[in-house]
């Protein structure tokens, strides 16, 4: 079971479940975002990596309010800010993590991988170690099959590597990340904007790994 | 924050958390369970309880397969399972309280109140003290304000009270449970099965209280 955004993380987070032998089950959340854009991208990729199956889940996480990746009145931060930014969704991790809990347990799937990153990784509470640890912990103890010994594992193997790890591993398994959209406000066709947190760890990342950025970006 | 299904449990939660004094927020899910009737008396219960404001969110689960309350192909069971019963959603009360966190968060909310029980519960593992431990855990590490120290405490005031404790607690403290839903496959107009084992205990917890069962129950 993969958490899959679309992004370059997560796409390399599917490469890597499937390396490493798993029949992959792909999770996207379809949850008021403005980049929509992205659901398109998680399809793509999923297909190229070829999972078994992608499920698109609509919920409703723009009512929540608090970020300015779902409330239109919240302004879209242009440079990189300090501390938690005002992209931060909350509880949003919880929340995917919680319907990927769900599937997998009906299916009979264990392991729940998931692109968090703690390096370059714009600050979010819940992509730290100490979340991994503690979700995972909840999970053996919130379903059935957790409290009949038939563990859950939850697999955050991005955790500890920078942008440009992340990229030349994917590099390495075959991620083709044209296929990714990673821009927090991407133009009509998924061109990236080329200056929010997410386009600029992104760039930031194709130049330090010495892979040439394949990123499509707006004009002007 | 009080998650509201519209049954006794959770009526008596929304009461015992008014009488701390708080000001209450309602959460309610509309997640493909067959007995939607409840929604209708998590309304009521709302009302009638003075909450300041009561939302329901829609959510599939449906898809997520593996209970009998979501899906058809599974038969309702009519006497008292052992073990953990096909009532059993996979992970549902972590994907509830997930929602509940964000939008406790986003309110300024701390306090987040749950009607699991761990004695007449029907065997589900996401009622247990283990669960509300290792999910407050969570909440304060996965969050904002958790990180910044602004702590949530996820409190289950029923988790040690028999069914007729909770009445009689609900009773002192002016519930009406004529306004609540508890059967998992009740008729047209809200009448309970008498049968199912949410019946079973609603009753047994009555005549436990003393108090007049006051549900109407179908012909026959």
């Amino acid at each position: 079971m993969v958490l899959l955004s679309g992004g370059v993380d997560s796409a390399t987070t599917l490469a890597i479940a499937r390396e490493r032998g798993f029949a992959c089950y792909a999770l996207s959340f379809d949850y008021g975002q403005r980049h929509r854009l992205e659901l398109a991208a998680a399809g793509r990729v999923a297909r190229s990596l070829g999972a078994v199956e992608h499920r698109q889940v609509k919920l409703d996480l723009g009512w929540v309010g608090g970020s300015a990746l779902t409330d239109p009145s919240i302004a879209m931060p242009a440079a990189a800010s300090s501390g938690i930014p005002v992209t931060y969704v909350p509880a949003r991790n919880t929340v995917f993590l919680a319907f990927a809990l769900g599937w997998a347990e009906a299916l009979g799937a264990r392991d729940l991988f998931f692109g968090a990153n703690a390096v370059d990784y714009s600050g979010y509470p819940d992509c730290r170690p100490a979340f991994v640890e503690a979700f995972q912990r909840l999970a053996n103890v919130a379903t059935k099959a957790g409290v009949e010994g038939d563990n859950f594992e939850l697999h955050a193997p991005l955790i500890a590597m920078t942008k440009a790890e992340i990229i030349r591993t994917g590099t390495r398994l075959g991620v083709d990340y044209t296929l990714t959209l990673s821009c927090y406000q991407p133009g009509a066709k998924g061109e990236a904007c080329g200056r929010c947190d997410s386009c600029r760890l992104r760039a930031q990342g194709f130049a330090a790994a010495g892979v040439a950025d394949p990123t499509h970006y707006q004009e002007g």
